[in-house]
């Protein structure tokens, strides 16, 4: 494949994003409160601005694409004539949405049949929109700069490294629980809440390891060109692929990751 | 007191949190990655950044109240001729500086010798700032908007808030962690990592309930007139008065705290 078309596919992949945005800043923080649809049901936090924001964006691939398929949280998938698939998640951190917080992003990556060729992490109430691919390059856009991204290649051990996970929630088995608990205490900073913006933050040298379990292919298929492109590395807790999503860990570089891995391993085959 | 005093005192507390962001905005996200000074030393993330902020602070209220007392995290306490005393914190949430993440603030608070007169959360990243006072009055200005700030009245039970706390760490003992693990499963939905802007959040309606551990005085003062003129009501987890920091809960309403409250002593005191 040459360079021209994956740069078209991104340009094209920011106009989905802005169309995504269009829809989600309307929504975000509109009215201060969020109609609990059914206080008896588990509470469910998809909103009207997550299904309006994937239907703008599949319009827009049928219109210019109509060969490649689509693959998104709201809507499902619509599969194309064509290897290309569009995956897309709108609101990714929908619980931060409702918070108020502005660390949600809108998802997009362009599978070419075999991989992600290209991702991106869009925060628009931020301006920030972290985008990378297979040809190596990822950055971040603000409104008024734009910057390459690097992972911190220096930071090997996890005892330097600043650590992220969203919640302790999804940590779920005890022996997850384990898991988290060595990370917290092993890093030497510990954030929570980020959901997918943390990955945006790892390629930018700012946080150093992301360790997260129950993610969906829509939500790491978007980060693993950015990631990757900015010299970090992603697997499955077991060392595996992470394009299917599950239990994932994305380390500044290779060292940490291997670092991470055997952490895990360990904590999980230990008896108790 | 007169309505005149406290407006003029609001106007310069804004000028504070303008000096200390001129200085903030140029260390954030500065380089990508902050030296550790002392890798085998336990991890202290203060940075310049905290250091001139707050001395810059302290300049403008010496010139403009020179009797004034000034209280800060960095530079300590500098006693007055009256009893009026700012408490200032040019970062708090300083892991989350140093992490990349835009939910670090500026807090300020004027204590008229008796109690915290007016309060100011201030992000300059995202351009938002929060204030109140005992006026009664508490709003949010962004850099294009200003609404006025309320907590969600309707909200009184935890199964129906949203609940909010930075890190698991800072809930240290045995009591601690089992009171975070029944807010953390009884509550309708959970984030983490906000520091001081999840006070912000709750007086804007978006978060219910915070608790936290290990608050410093410079912490808690600034958002008391903010929560507090919103509607929310704080205390400490034993139910007295919040003003000194410690272990706090701040509501969005006083049914909602005495639930939380309520639900921390019957855990704290539980048999294991």
């Amino acid at each position: 494949m040459s360079a021209d078309p994956i740069d078209g596919f991104l340009a094209f992949a920011g106009m989905l994003a802005d169309s995504a945005a269009h829809v989600t800043l309307q929504h975000f923080r509109e009215g201060g409160a969020v109609t609990d649809k059914s206080s008896n049901a588990i509470f469910d936090p998809v909103t009207e601005a997550d299904r309006e924001a994937e239907a703008a964006m599949r319009r827009l691939i049928r219109d210019r694409y109509p060969d490649h398929g689509i693959l998104g949280e709201e809507h499902g998938n619509e599969p194309g004539t064509s290897a290309y698939i569009w995956i897309i998640d709108p609101i990714d951190g929908t619980r931060s949405f409702i918070a108020g917080l502005p660390l949600w992003t809108t998802l997009i990556a362009l599978n070419d049949g075999t991989r992600p060729i290209l991702g991106v992490i869009d925060q628009p109430y931020l301006g920030e929109r972290f985008t990378g691919s297979i040809k190596g390059k990822a950055e971040l856009r603000t409104r008024d700069s734009a910057r390459a991204l690097r992972t911190r290649s220096a930071v090997t051990r996890l005892k330097d490294a600043v650590f992220s996970t969203t919640s302790t929630e999804f940590f779920e088995s005890a022996a997850e629980k384990r898991v988290l608990e060595r990370l917290v205490t092993g890093a030497r900073l510990v954030r929570f809440g980020c959901d997918c913006y943390g990955y945006g933050l790892l390629a930018a040298g700012f946080i150093d390891v992301v360790v997260e379990a129950g993610l969906q292919t829509w939500d790491v298929q978007p980060l693993l060109p950015i990631v990757e492109a900015a010299g970090g590395a992603v697997a499955t807790w077991e060392g595996g692929p992470a394009q299917q999503g599950g239990r994932i860990v994305a380390a500044a570089n290779a060292a940490l990751l291997a670092e991470v891995l055997a952490l895990i391993k360990s904590t999980i085959s230990a008896p108790r």
